[in-house]
């Protein structure tokens, strides 16, 4: 019998178990994937403490990215066959289907053929982070050739998509970090420029960078006490994409600026794009023509095997990686 | 000579003064207006305190509305002549052009023939509140049949103004006040609800009103810790349209409704509107539209007489007014 992660309450790391359960039989319009490589991602440590958007089910399955093989497919399923080599895009809620485990069922419409020159691990990590990254800054803000866009929480996965997105349409990617210690990593993943928020002047910085005139979108997963700075450096007409609450402070709306400069603040999560069948097609068009040209290249930070799923949380919650933490399955 | 209203030193009421200057000569694109009525609005009492987005040069001109008749054109001027009755739609900076006097000058885009059977008073309340009321909503957040509006701050001739659109449009406006006191009167003028925020749960009467949905645009010049009620009763994808500042309070940003609810936060100034001169033609085609079918009516709440304008801004600060204060110039 397959494995899969599951917790039976929700908690820390350790709340996580391999359960042995009955290989998945598809149902319409369902695939059956035998898994190589997982993607982990910030929002299934939230689902795991019972933090996130969605309270799960328990014993909850887990988990929204996998690389791996066509098992079997259900009926009405034909963009896709036994033996071919698929990834998962998260469009599903993680009480439906789970992705982590060594087989796991998915959605046909979240299974797509990546290119053939993506590793396994590449694979697992490519689908939430560009995403994602495209729902808010091509979907959303329209980013294209000329504008500027700050990326706070820079060495995350979806910075570093965002930073890639930002070049692949000619806009400028700016990489927000508290200290300066992955400056030199930011600046050879294709950040114009690296701003320490801890010892710099953000908004002076920007300002200076952009000639006097802002930056026009931010794309924030943290809020907190800093969001007034990304307002502040902002251009007249400005967009804040808010995606994530990673500070756990209160976080001050500056309403002069808000007021003064029009600027627009939008929270987003990347379902809006995944659930709409047409937006989804183009986010994923967008994509796999990045992911085929080379534009786009998911940075994989560290692996673990699906043994140590416990260890690949904990490291996951110490923050350290720089790109996609991945799990491997098999052989 | 004409008195016109001006300030030298920034401070409160008692800081304006009627001086004599020159009757002013219309330069090219310009109007030379014989006041009738004025408007009195809150930008004008930020601006004599040194408060507003622009900065006064002093000594500083004053006021955003005006109606009278047209004493002199200038070069280019077509569409108004001597001796029409004009009102002027605020699309000018206060320090480029001050409308509180006997006799002042105007710029010709903003000078408009209003609807004859208007009032004097009428025509001077009119353009502010009813622009600022459509760019926020109709522009911006294209409110339309079936919509569910809140509006804070309803008694100011603004919100009541809301009011009136939202009707007009066939949409549902709902008047938030602090307390119950303008509760008839607000119904009266057209609220489909009134909620008194000081006595009520707004997010829980809003959804009761809603069948549980929640209301798709908020409206709000206030800010602070209000504002958190207003992002729990927005619906989905709901928008906020921020317009002032009127809390002294800190704002906090409800990080995760905005989230999970992919709301909007938009500032929103007039001025969008107003010098744009497509989006400023489609707005006053509205509004006169509006005015001429009786749709829409402006509320005046008191009137003074010129040499009682220093009486006519503490009226304003004491807050007691129930839609627009007007000045009266002339015999």
């Amino acid at each position: 019998m397959p494995r899969i992660v599951r917790f039976h309450e929700t908690g820390g790391p350790e709340a996580l178990r391999l359960d042995d359960v009955e290989t998945p039989k598809p149902g319409p319009e369902e695939v059956v994937i035998e898994a190589r490589a997982l993607g982990l991602n910030r929002a299934e440590e939230m689902f795991r403490q019972g933090q996130y958007v969605q309270e799960p089910v328990l014993p909850a399955k887990i988990g929204y990215e996998v690389a791996g093989t066509v098992q079997a497919v259900g009926e009405n399923v034909t963009h896709v066959r036994t033996g071919d080599a698929v990834s998962v895009i998260p469009a599903f809620g993680m009480n439906d289907y789970g992705m982590h485990g060594e087989v796991v069922l998915a959605p046909a419409h979240a299974v797509v053929k990546h290119p053939e020159h993506l590793s396994w691990d590449e694979a697992a990590a490519a689908w939430m982070m560009f995403i994602t990254a495209y729902g808010g800054l091509i979907d959303l803000a329209g980013v294209g050739e000329g504008d500027t866009v700050l990326i706070p929480a820079a060495s995350s996965s979806v910075g570093l998509a965002a930073i890639q997105i930002c070049t692949m349409v000619g806009a400028t990617p700016v990489a927000l970090s508290r200290t300066s210690s992955k400056r030199q990593a930011l600046l050879d993943h294709g950040a114009a420029a690296v701003i320490a928020t801890q010892e710099h002047d953000v908004s002076a910085e920007v300002h200076r960078l952009t000639g006097g005139t802002g930056a026009r979108v931010a794309f924030d997963p943290v809020g907190g006490p800093g969001f007034a700075e990304l307002t502040a450096a902002l251009s007249k007409e400005g967009i804040i994409l808010v995606y994530g609450a990673l500070a756990s402070e209160i976080t001050p709306l500056p309403v002069m600026d808000v007021l003064g400069k029009h600027l627009t603040i939008r929270g987003y999560e990347l379902f809006e794009i995944t659930t709409d069948p047409a937006r989804r097609a183009q986010a994923s068009e967008f994509v796999l023509n990045g992911l085929d040209t080379g534009a786009l290249k998911p940075l994989v930070s560290t692996t673990f095997a699906l043994d140590d799923i416990v260890a690949a949380h904990q490291y996951m919650a110490s923050n350290q990686q720089f790109g996609k933490i991945i799990v491997r399955v098999g052989p």
